[in-house]
């Protein structure tokens, strides 16, 4: 097997403009030429967040943002309700009682999307919750929450609705502003295509009031010093020059697709694999699918550790397995980045011959013809 | 004018097979092929810091690692006291109040560095002070302090020593090991020759210990996590793959030189800054000026802003000018990062040039012939 194939949920595959800008010579943050990308970028983050408000960006990885969001508005001693659906739903709420909030948290299914029922039951029954945590996508178990309903429940709430969109935003539908998030993340690693080193973050009116006075200590993601220095035209700290010069790139290329379309170009890519995982008799582990990511369960008395290891070593794709209680049990295959129907294509290829070399029942030429068939006709 | 030339004190310019390295295929940060890489990396990173310790990794700004290296060593209440001697020392101690620290301001008159007798005299007058803030070159003035003897003073107290080395380590001569230092912070696009995005940090046993309990509520800056993580061959968090390929090639080309004739080749550029200038009657700023930049005072009466726009946008060259009480009145010139003989004659001809369209009595091409001369005759 030839050329190696990334379809992991982030970080993702580059498009080749971005990896040639990637490679430019160095130029300051502090001068006219980086100050017009600068803007470019800070004005187009609103098209991707879908929001009026101002996007942040702070030289982190997705933690990073995570834990910006919660500096940002929690004060100490502050109930928390927790939507805790996988890793990263425990992570979150681990990071809030790292900086001191009580943390109920709401236990979910892995693979389930939680019931916007029991959120709204939480919120009645304890009207002193002042934040509530939710992964648009739990890359863990490639679930997409209802953040639609969610939003709705949650604006009638006294509560800020924080949204980890970090497998999510500008993978798929989240329009900030019309869903009542509060607090929106993203990383830049996911679906904005880059490499790992830069979270986004958007505040709504209602959480960026609050965020003024809130007592968590912050300095290196105090956003109000970077409003301040935005406003100026800079960032706080240093900027990560390529990674922003980067973004322009990306930004400028989605806003010319327009969003509707680049969405729909990820939802054929979860589409097809769907459909093919369907023809190769691989179950999806989610009852609630991510169009960013989608997670297969591999045939029982497989060794999914081993699997995955055989199908980067001997056929040069990297996808991820799963994690925790997940380990060994699931694939978990990504839909964001620079993806060619040759990469969708090959990738079930090889899948399906590694597969067979485990001893699975099934025919890989076959495989191959479906999938590039499915492709063709299945056009965006 | 053509080619631009990038001599600040960070971002600095790129070395080609930096550039080269930033623009290959993602790879993902689970897999053999990054785990090699991040094992070298972690080992040899010890040789640059001069430690036996680890030297840990953020995806941060050096400001990131400025927060790190209090919110892993401080209780909120402690007693700090803070060398002030220009913005960056200023950064840190409202850092260390931001996170509950009570702090005692050293302040130096801005160019020069702290008497290390005084540093004494407040540890003694003050035996709770827990923390010594100091830069080891404080990059607002292009200053360097006398860290080996603060060192030895505070080794004997009850406080630690952190030292912000964004603009040292790696430039010039800091063993931290050696020098009784507790804490030392580098940052990516300073002497270590990469974009921003990772701040690298590393703690004493004694730093150590103490930070295992410290009270400073902590989470994506927690170096319990990321020590038990690299222990496993992996970073907590997303690892910033291109910056982390790119180190593992800066560091071993690091070695390969020696960090002695590395040092040799900084000190050289700035000795050759400070020569040049004396023959353009300029004056040096500092009273203790850094290997890894230099401050020269602009001619009175010489519009400093104008200045630096100007030879910017008229001859391509990007230096600093002065900020906050130096705005204006100094241009900053940075000896780190890839720097060829011709860029730092052509940096001292366009400077010339500059000068003269300012109204300066000087002869640009005479400049250009003396640097040329001076850096034949001065080999490393």
């Amino acid at each position: 097997m030839s050329n190696p194939i990334l379809l992991a949920p982030g970080p993702v595959q580059l498009h080749p403009e971005v990896q040639k800008i990637l490679s430019q010579p160095m130029i300051h943050h502090r001068t006219p030429e980086f100050d017009q990308i600068l803007a470019r970028v800070l004005k187009n983050l609103k098209y991707l967040f879908q929001t009026k408000n101002h996007v942040f960006m702070h030289t982190s990885t997705g933690s990073g943002g995570m834990e910006s969001a919660l500096v940002n508005t929690l004060n100490p001693g502050d109930q928390v309700l927790a939507i805790v659906s996988g890793k990263f739903g425990e992570r979150w709420a681990e990071m809030a009682e790292v900086f001191g909030a009580k943390v109920q948290r709401l236990n979910v299914e892995w693979g389930k999307s939680v019931d916007p029922q029991e959120v709204e039951k939480a919120l009645k029954q304890n009207s002193e919750i002042r934040l509530v945590l939710c992964q648009a996508c739990e890359t863990s178990t490639a679930t997409s929450h209802d953040i639609r309903t969610l939003g709705k429940i949650i604006s009638k709430s006294n509560a800020l609705f924080l949204v980890d969109g970090i497998t999510a935003t500008g993978a798929y539908d989240i329009p900030m502003d019309e869903w009542h998030i509060d607090v929106l993340i993203a990383g830049s690693q996911k679906a904005v295509m880059l490499p790992t080193g830069l979270s986004l973050i958007a505040f709504s009116e209602k959480a960026w009031k609050i965020s003024e006075t809130a007592k968590t200590p912050r300095y290196y993601f105090d956003l109000r010093k970077e409003l301040k220095s935005n406003k100026n035209g800079e960032t706080f700290v240093s900027s990560p020059v390529p990674l922003i010069r980067a973004l322009d790139y990306v930004l400028t290329r989605i806003q010319e697709i327009t969003l509707e379309k680049h969405f729909k170009q990820l939802r054929r890519r979860a589409d097809f694999t769907r459909e093919i995982a369907h023809e190769m008799n691989l179950k999806l582990f989610s009852s609630s699918p991510s169009d960013s990511v989608t997670a297969l369960v591999l045939p029982a008395g497989l060794n999914g550790v081993q699997f995955r290891e055989e199908l980067e070593k001997k056929y040069a794709v990297t996808v991820m397995g799963g994690q925790d209680q997940l380990k060994g049990k699931i694939i978990r295959i990504g839909h964001m980045g620079y993806i060619l129907d040759d990469h969708m294509v090959e990738t079930m290829h090889r899948l399906a011959l590694c597969l067979k070399d485990f001893g699975v029942s099934i025919d890989p030429e076959k495989i191959k013809v479906k999938s590039s068939d499915w492709l063709k006709a299945n056009q965006v």
